[in-house]
């Protein structure tokens, strides 16, 4: 059976990658990250999505971000709310953190190099909003052909690796809907970058703005918990 | 001042780089990793390394690849030794650590990143002896591609990331004359892949025989601690 690494961080969009990965006919691995991330209840979403949409296993790494910073996420600084559609479609939001995806897709590469195969997934998407760098398609595309160069493989010739990043031109209502046709349970996944205790979504940071409107947009209620009134 | 990010292990090459980088006029941020590796005296050496050359900061990150596993150096798998100037030569040895120089560049473009400069210095060389993937020069063009779509300065444009990799094309010797010339203590530096408690470098394994070839081709004695008889 052919096999894959997923990057799963618990989020709407990642647990939809694992999904289409399934749907290709894929024995996944689910890797999801302990960095130090204010919304840890991330992964204890990750790994309910990982069984729910049955991964083969789902493994969760340390690494300590925080003692990098630079971002809202990791950092003791406020995370953004209440942005307007402009706001949030213009520059890179302080939510950005330095070079994550490089970091994950690292990973992701030697799991893949271990495990003997080439296909690595994220659910990156450079549509609908994103302004981080690390999702644009020319970004995939260069960490690929490093990626072709970085491994055993690539001296011995035995492998090519593909970083699959199947919703890169997607809309969020696009995601949702797609997710939703191959059984993705998304009262399972959160996406707010400031949940409380409870895990609950606070339905005003610019992710919950975002996953709020995809799913008005794809003419659906979004059935993860918020903590009140949801803003879009 | 201009600065940059130096990737640290603790031995001959990442030390030598680390003068180079100093002789240029940077103010240095020295990186090391707690990788789960068999040699952690590593580090020790690498703090020792980056007080000499001055280094203005050592950070050591904390990143569990013994989980990943699939290299001697990280797992329960015996260290080859004796092993022959051609066999030295010939293929990727199990010591080759899956994605670790991609994982390491990963998290110095994240260092860079944050502090605002785009110099990247790691200590890799094709030459002389290697079989590592990750230390090619077409692996370091590629990252340095990636790393310049990776980040917020490669959409604002206001900085270029540079992977400097002083020694790729020169041989051991070479290294050792340009180190010394430069002031580098190589007592302090650690090389073995299988040291004893004191750290005591064994003498046999194929980064001791580089080592030890290095040094006499230089026509120097290595200054650093030996168990017993050295072997080339």
């Amino acid at each position: 059976m052919k096999r894959a690494v997923v990057l799963l961080s618990g989020g709407l969009d990642s647990a939809t990658t694992l999904a289409v990965a399934r749907s290709e006919g894929y024995d996944t691995i689910a890797l999801s990250f302990r960095y130090g991330q204010r919304h840890a209840i991330e992964l204890e979403a990750a790994g309910a999505v990982a069984r729910q949409l049955g991964a083969s296993r789902h493994e969760i790494i340390d690494i300590d971000l925080r003692s990098i910073g630079g971002s809202a996420l990791t950092a003791d600084l406020p995370v953004p709310t209440g942005r307007s559609r402009s706001e949030l479609e213009s520059g890179i939001p302080i939510t950005y953190v330095p070079a994550r995806n490089t970091i994950f897709l690292s990973f992701g590469l030697a799991w893949c190099e271990v495990l003997g195969t080439g296909d690595l997934f994220i659910g990156v998407n450079s549509l609908d909003y994103s302004g981080y760098p690390d999702c644009r398609p020319e970004y995939i595309q260069a960490f690929e052909a490093m990626a072709n160069l970085a491994t055993r493989a690539s001296v011995e010739g035995s492998l090519r690796y593909r970083i699959h990043a199947p919703l890169l031109s997607s809309t969020k209502a696009e995601i949702i809907r797609r997710g939703r046709a191959l059984g993705v349970d998304y009262s399972l996944t959160r996406s707010c970058y400031d949940p409380d205790l409870h895990g609950r979504a606070c339905g005003r940071c610019d992710s919950c703005q975002l996953r709020l409107r995809g799913f008005a947009e794809a003419g659906v209620t979004d059935p993860a918990p918020y903590q009140g009134p949801r803003d879009p």
